[in-house]
């Protein structure tokens, strides 16, 4: 299944995440950001409907200056108190800024988002100067949540599990990731898995992301 | 229009403001915060399809120590080129930081999405001691994405007009709101008409709230 997952995200398409029982139990519909196209948000927003994030790795977060926005209300005085430094299921949160890119209108619309997405994901490819082009032409708060992943060792979210799938498939460290909701609650694995199968899309459980990162 | 707004709005149903084709153009499905159930979150999501935001007032926000966004990153050495001073459109941004309920658990179900926006209103409608009961029960970052209105004098989005909606339906200033979204676009105007007229939504333009509230 793992080679299924790593053949979609190389031609652009979903995949899904299943994070495990003891963790949020949850399923995540996730894909590369560089093929992000307008009617992928649509999907997202409609057949998932929780947060369209952007994932990327420490070493991008460092090379752009992010910050995680816990570390960031801890250093305001009149928010250290409400700064999240533990998830109810133990894990520091992923969270930094959220941004839109300078082309976009309201920053919210299919089209917004996915310019927004797949443009960061450029900036990433780039390298060299990417602080610089970061700084030119994204601007913040916006309408997609960045998140950064804390490693595989640290933390086994959908950002951790999402960005291990991209450096497994050999791509750059920027993944699309969005959680699956049900009725009131998070989707259930099962309707997950028909979701999967009627959509042609590969499901893959986290601990075997982590069995092939840690091998 | 604007009284059966208002008694939607006291009843705890749905109402449709379109801020007119100068600003964003845009359609935003709102309800009072009080009234948020989960099965409310899910209509949002999937009807509607923008970020699910709870705006407040400036009186709220500072009495809750609540910062803008923009000013938060300002005061960041490392952000401050990023900080948004005015959208495309020509307003100040009006985000200020997410948060969840601490009862909640992964925060964006919509079970937890709903319990994060009541127990605000809860806050809201309590007046002395908000502060302390804010620290003691909600956590940032998280899911629900709060927004400062800054007077309908000074701006004339979808946050400031649900406000007013508010104010002159005497009710504590708290509300839902989320951009409606068609595909790839903004829900052109004509198709939110039919989305309100098949489901019993009163559609309130923003010109009209902006009369009322300066007469």
């Amino acid at each position: 299944m793992l080679e299924e997952a790593l053949n979609a995200l190389r031609k652009g398409k979903f995949v899904i995440i299943y994070d495990g029982g003891k963790r949020e139990g949850e399923c995540d519909l996730v894909m590369h950001a560089r093929f992000a196209s307008p009617r992928d948000i649509e999907i997202l927003r409609k057949n998932a409907g929780g947060l369209i994030c952007l994932a990327t790795g420490g070493e991008v977060a460092k090379a752009l200056r992010l910050p995680f926005m816990s570390d960031l209300l801890l250093s305001s005085p009149a928010l250290s108190g409400i700064s999240c430094r533990k998830t109810p299921y133990g894990d520091k949160p992923a969270f930094s800024i959220a941004v839109n890119h300078r082309r976009t209108y309201t920053g919210i619309t299919d089209a917004d988002r996915s310019l927004t997405i797949r443009e960061f994901a450029r900036v990433v490819e780039k390298g060299n100067g990417a602080r610089k082009e970061f700084l030119r032409n994204f601007y913040s708060p916006g309408h997609v949540h960045l998140l950064i992943g804390r490693g595989l060792g640290e933390r086994r979210g959908h950002t951790e599990l999402a960005l291990v799938l991209a450096s497994l498939a050999r791509m750059p460290p920027v993944m699309v990731v969005c959680e699956m909701l049900g009725k009131g609650k998070a989707l259930p694995f099962k309707e997950a898995l028909s979701y999967a199968k009627e959509n042609g899309i590969p499901i893959i459980k986290g601990k075997d992301i982590y069995e092939s990162w840690s091998c």
